[in-house]
């Protein structure tokens, strides 16, 4: 773990103000420009962007260059307004909508994370992207695809299985595209959910950094949300729990994707929620970034999303910058000159290997027993979370500035 | 059953060369003019189009003008040559390909034949592009979808939901394209297939005229293919099967598609195959059309086609007129003064009502005794059927120009 640090990002997850994603459909680089002039008004340094999988792919043997050539002028636009870049692959799902081409679906039905044809053809989808995008300077991470978990369980999978797709696509990243970040990301099942057939392992072990996507719906805002500190907390508490998995002490973590949804966080509590979660990753050793989902609201004549999919952004359909985006800039102007990360952390024990007891992962989802004492041990500053096999290995915990251990016996030991 | 009638149309159904339906996604015009030259240099008066429906309606709620224009653009185009258009609204389904929005499809599942949600969002589909392409004056039919019977099992559906979608669809049509034929279409499973929830009865009383889809894959050339008479003779098997139950005597059938395909009928019989396909419908009295599956073959470089549907066309990707196009050349030429329709026709007696006796579909599949009986009978000119309550009478068989019924027992009776 460093002792100094590159500043902490920030950045928004871009969902087009006029026509959602389908405007990929007939990109106009002007609609993009007017939001990225929103984005970069509010400090922000990046955006994470989306391309659709099959309007690039339609056939397994088709990758359509003006696709491409979309996604490059998207990306030169965003750096007319000083924006750095990150590139989600496989779209895949978009807020609870899947595009998948036809190549792998009814009559060709194929899980794409296991049948062979169906991941040579990401293999190709995967480098041609990489390629063309990361000849971009202002590109600095490929992401294989956004919360690529949703797409199970239309696509089966297992566990080896899915780790072997994002191990395999992860170096064709890396091959295509050797000097941005090749990054994986899924949602919070992969850390909660006992039975789900992607490891937190995957997070944690493959790619440059951990991301992590922090949605208070998943069970934190019936606990005491909008504003209570499990609900505020929880960025950090997943944020915790990718650094204590990690083989890799000084891995980064990415808070990519994090987010204020109604109903959970009321209009009038948004605000205070973006200061209260940001206060609560900010000084975190690792972390790499913030990036807020999502930048606009989705336009209401678009139908069928789930409610609270609509009214997401930092700014209106209309450019309004929203109350939670002017807290935003605040928290971004606060730490212009850098956060000094804390320098003496106290860690908690985690009851069981949370890389190897996967059947275990309810025990620390939210509300479990062991999130319960996460969220009391952080009352001040977020507690670091250590395995039990290394909560004695003092090379370990120094690497994470780890100086107190607690358990939940003794209210916490210094290290000798 | 008009005495004299319009001359039989033929057509192709329109598969673009230059990067199959996928070109929607750019349509660029000249490449369709090229396209559509070869088909005018064949004599060809009109052809059939397919627009890809997510692309025009990725959401419920959105129908991209700018995908409508290029559908009216192509259109126009057609014009240029001389060439009618007949338009498909939902693809839906195209040489083993489903095109479906993420609106119904995995989180979002639900069956387009039943869910009223996504049935409301197909009418506004169907009516928009219905208004939009009934403007053209070289339109003359808009059909529902191509072979919508496809989209099924993965939307499921029962016979009265699958009668009932159509149903409602075709009024939609027709409140909106009121000028133009208004048609149903589906594969040949409706007329063979016991348990398949769409019914022949469906094809034959719905919309403005019966349209049938002839492959000879489907059993038939396991008989006596390529060139036995009950492979050649299967198109005109569909279109008296359709003629015999559809309650109005004088509707119309057209052979909305037929092809040769590979490895069923080899390249070097397809011309002979087009030319006795032709020749055993081209005398039925009501035959509206031929139109030809399809323009132009598949590029190589498009992958997972079943191996059939890469060179089904009249035309290589090249330009190149293949043996068959030639052979549909003579055929119009032939015809070019209109062809006398058979005056006198034999029927043969159904061995059940088609109509009602849905179970028994099966008895008239290819190969079943029915079949057996009607290639007989038909070995100098495609015989009619009839449906048992009809034989006798005489009205409904004068209206379909029938002068003698043969039933098992006897080789024929004349009528009074």
């Amino acid at each position: 773990m460093p002792t100094a640090r590159d500043r902490v990002r920030f950045g928004a997850n871009y969902t087009p103000s006029q026509g959602w994603f389908h405007s990929w459909l007939d990109l106009r680089v002007d609609d993009a420009r007017r939001d990225f002039e929103d984005l970069a008004s509010i400090g922000l340094d990046h955006v994470r962007v989306f391309p659709l999988w099959p309007v690039i792919q339609p056939n397994r043997g088709l990758i359509r260059q003006r696709s491409i050539d979309d996604l490059t002028a998207l990306i030169d636009a965003a750096a007319e307004f000083g924006l750095d870049v990150a590139v989600d692959l496989l779209q895949g799902h978009l807020s609870s909508h899947d595009f998948l081409p036809s190549w792998i679906t009814t009559w060709h039905r194929a899980s794409l994370f296991t049948d062979p044809a169906a991941r040579e053809g990401i293999a190709d989808y995967a480098a041609a992207v990489s390629r063309a995008v990361a000849a971009r300077p202002n590109v600095f991470a490929i992401t294989l695809g956004n919360e690529v978990n949703n797409l199970w369980p239309s696509n089966p999978t297992t566990l080896e299985q899915s780790h072997q797709w994002a191990s395999d696509l992860v170096d064709v990243v890396r091959a295509n595209a050797p000097d941005v970040l090749a990054l994986h990301s899924l949602y919070d099942d992969a850390w909660y959910s006992p039975d789900h057939p992607f490891s937190p392992v995957s997070a944690t072990d493959l790619g440059d950094l951990t991301t992590v996507h922090s949605w208070v719906f998943n069970g934190v805002s019936a606990i005491d949300g909008p504003l209570g500190p499990a609900t505020t907390s929880h960025a950090a508490y997943l944020v915790e729990l990718a650094d204590a998995m990690a083989p890799d002490p000084s891995r980064r973590v990415w808070l990519q994707e994090v987010g204020a949804p109604l109903p959970d966080v009321p209009v009038a509590a948004a605000a205070d929620f973006v200061e209260r979660t940001v206060a609560s990753v900010i000084d975190h050793p690792g972390l790499f970034g913030i990036t807020w989902w999502c930048s606009h609201d989705v336009d209401r004549t678009l139908l069928d999303f789930p409610e609270r999919e609509y009214d997401l952004g930092l700014f209106t359909t209309e450019h309004q910058a929203k109350p939670l985006a002017l807290a935003l800039a605040d928290c971004i102007a606060a730490q212009r000159e850098g956060v000094e990360p804390q320098p003496g952390r106290v860690a908690i024990v985690a009851a069981h290997d949370l890389r190897t007891d996967l059947h275990r992962r309810a025990k620390v989802a939210p509300g479990s027993a062991f999130h319960e004492r996460w969220v009391t041990a952080s009352s001040e500053r977020s507690a670091a979370i250590v395995l039990p096999a290394l909560a004695d290995d003092t090379q370990h915990l120094a690497a994470r500035s780890i100086t107190r251990v607690a358990d939940e016996l003794s209210p916490g030991r210094a290290l000798p």
